[in-house]
């Protein structure tokens, strides 16, 4: 089996001796995947990726970006390919467009300079594909994950067709209307090469729009080999296992000395437009103005890391989150409250040291493929807390029954949903967040997994 | 009949003397209604509207809001209302959703205000369901225009169940991933009014995002009453007759003495995001870049006309049109050659001379319910003008074969069309714009009235 993402399950980092360690990456795919596979011993594991900084590229050159029970292949990129596919095309424009994030009127512009940043992507797509194609065994399962890989099933398809070859969309999929924002030739080009292969995404809706994109560009006659739906679980062994390690059982203590009888909104997000945390803020600075009651008596900690900070529009979005906290805190704090507390360390233990404590957890995402947080941190959380999550993101509909809906454009009733999980009978929060936590382990990695090799087809 | 518009065929003015005249507005359903109705003499016309100005409100009082042919109700509302209702409301969110106009990590914002808006909102639509059943006679076809007007339907059908109501939308309409930007509650009231009536659209594109959108609304218990296609036309008559009226005829002799060998690209455009007026500038500088031959041999003439002022984002953009028009002159321009020519005076004598001397007519929306220019231009044009036109305006359903397709955010692509459009031989001109001209009066605006009130249904 081959793994291909775009980023891989670790970064290496140099020690002043010349040796090199292994992080293993937080969040996502990665971390999911990553403990996982050692587990498949009967099966080779490969792993094709990118190297994503100097320190990658250095453990490359110097044979040591290795991983026990994976073999790693990490592609070393021309710095300047590297930033176009990246940046430009992968995070600028596509996650921008799957998730809505144009300011249309404005941006997207396509011209030269997209043009140059398109052939990068178009470089780094069959660069991905010689690699697997040097080093795939015939027959092998290949997982092609995301947005920055969209050409690889086409090239590959084509290039070794003894593959059983599958696409997995973390994001979300743009529909009809958006999908024609693309210059029609890239819009196209990506469109032909999804359909050559079963294409997988966390819930039907973006399964559906995937489908009437594909319709929209291509026409009646091009359907997709098979669009399937399988949303992607949290490691309930793997965070359970961090709650209860000697880092985060400190942080827990240092966290409930901190709050005291107060209660905890919590959000832990990477910094991103998507994430809409904007709003969750004016949401917050309501529910103080409206319910004097809660003045004092809760503390919204947003557990946020920076990202994609090469973007203008990451900086922008960074600066426009840290003025809104400021703006609450200036309103409403008291020498010994600070109602917004903004953590920017990137600390897995402290996030689930948050996990295990808060009242409420917020999840107003505009758009999200899946929301993992939504589902570790009902697994993890101690105290019968209440999940307010957006429709928006994936996880709803596994988890929509035990959940309190909170619109993301709707600032009002956000604020209402803050009160009433914050109102919300003990006997209440402790069913909910009982039957909220059997939703959220329902699944479990490997049978995720499984759906993908499902996928792939039996040996041809 | 009654017709039912926000904006009302004509503006009064109050002259120094107490007395009031009426100007016919230009552009839209008021321009080709007009002149159209009091051709139909052997029914009683209706036609409820809003007082726009001070000067209608005056006009209302004194009596005196009368025109020849029809009866007007111009119904005064509270400023405050009003403005809620046409600012916030009506321009600020419903035409932004539909047009896709929201910048949506940032806007909008659903809180207080935006209901109190909402509730203004509410009040006109109550307003002019009260007018038109006080007013309307047992049977009556009410034809209603417009997302101002979205809960009349509902109201109206519960007032007057007499009545056969048609609703018909003049913009494009949001799909069913837009449509859940707003509240909960504002979506469900605004499907379960329109799924009241007939509801008509200028393309089949509208018309099966507005079903989507009622679908995701309301689920698929409450389908539209019927949803009809037909697209609005131009007035072939009115048009040929202003072009050849002595003010036109004069600003075709002055435009001439202007350009003289040079050629035109032109565009006519109300200053609104929705028309993509920057990037079409972009496209031009692209255009002047590429091909050195075009230098001093083409003149960018864009009528705009200043709209919606009081919205900041209007005032945004302005300054956003005239930076990338001063960019590209002051790039390019030569001490006799201004590249690109801005003029704000709103004269349409002086547009259907534009439309008669252009070689290109530039209409490349982001999204546009029909775009009547597109139509109106090739009827009026004297010199085998080609268009280029957006897929993303709705009458590029009927044109598509006559003319060059531009991509609304590919400014690459643009700046080819252009190319190719001012390049294209005589003989391939003549033979496009003849087609075009056939295409764009195959209807008239008495066969679009004509399937309004057949959507109506017959007397019961």
């Amino acid at each position: 089996m081959i793994i291909v993402t775009n980023r891989g399950p670790a970064r290496f980092t140099r020690a002043p001796d010349g040796s090199f360690s292994a992080q293993r990456g937080a969040g996502g795919i990665v971390g999911v995947l990553g403990p996982n596979l050692s587990a498949e011993k009967d099966e080779r594991i490969q792993w094709v990726a990118t190297a994503m900084t100097d320190d990658d590229c250095a453990a490359v050159a110097a044979g040591k970006a290795e991983l026990p029970g994976v073999d790693l292949e990490l592609l070393v990129l021309e710095p300047r390919v590297h930033r176009l596919h990246y940046d430009v095309i992968s995070n600028a424009t596509l996650w921008f467009l799957h998730h809505g994030l144009f300011d249309l009127p404005r941006r997207p512009r396509f011209d030269h300079r997209f043009r140059d940043a398109w052939d990068a992507y178009v470089t780094v797509n069959r660069a991905f594909v010689e690699r697997i194609a040097d080093s795939a065994s015939p027959g092998d399962v290949a997982l092609v994950h995301d947005y920055q890989l969209s050409l690889v099933p086409g090239l590959l398809t084509k290039t070794r067709p003894d593959l059983r070859i599958v696409h997995f969309t973390h994001t979300p999929f743009c529909g009809p209307n958006s999908i024609r924002v693309l210059p029609d030739d890239v819009a196209h080009d990506i469109a032909r090469s999804m359909v050559q292969v079963p294409c997988g995404f966390h819930t039907s809706r973006w399964a559906s729009a995937f489908e009437a994109s594909m319709t929209a560009v291509l026409g009646h006659d091009h359907r997709p080999t098979r669009v399937f739906v399988s949303p992607f679980a949290a490691d309930a062994g793997d965070v359970l296992e961090t709650r209860d390690s000697t880092a985060t059982r400190d942080a827990i203590v240092e966290l409930e000395n901190h709050l005291g009888d107060r209660k905890l909104i919590l959000r832990s997000d990477r910094i991103d437009p998507s994430k809409n945390i904007v709003r969750g803020f004016l949401a917050f600075d309501l529910l103080l103005r409206e319910h004097p009651e809660w003045r004092e008596r809760v503390v919204f900690v947003a557990m946020l890391n920076p990202s994609r900070e090469s973007l203008p529009e990451y900086q922008a979005y960074r600066q426009e989150v840290e003025q809104a906290a400021a703006m609450v805190n200036e309103r409403w704090g008291r020498a010994d409250w600070t109602p917004v507390e903004l953590d920017l360390r990137d600390d897995f233990p402290r996030a689930v040291a948050g996990y295990a404590r808060y009242d409420v957890l917020l999840v107003n995402s505009l758009k999200d493929g899946l929301n993992l947080v939504a589902k570790e941190g009902p697994i993890v959380n101690q105290r019968h807390g209440v999940v307010c999550l957006s429709p928006e993101a994936g996880a709803f509909d596994e988890l929509r029954e035990a959940v309190l809906a909170v619109h993301p454009y709707d600032v009002d009733q956000n604020a209402r949903a803050l009160h009433d999980a914050l109102s919300m009978p003990s006997d209440v929060r402790r069913e909910r967040a009982t039957r909220l936590r059997e939703l959220a382990s329902a699944r479990t990695p490997a049978m995720w997994l499984g759906d993908l090799v499902d996928a792939a087809g039996p040996r041809r």
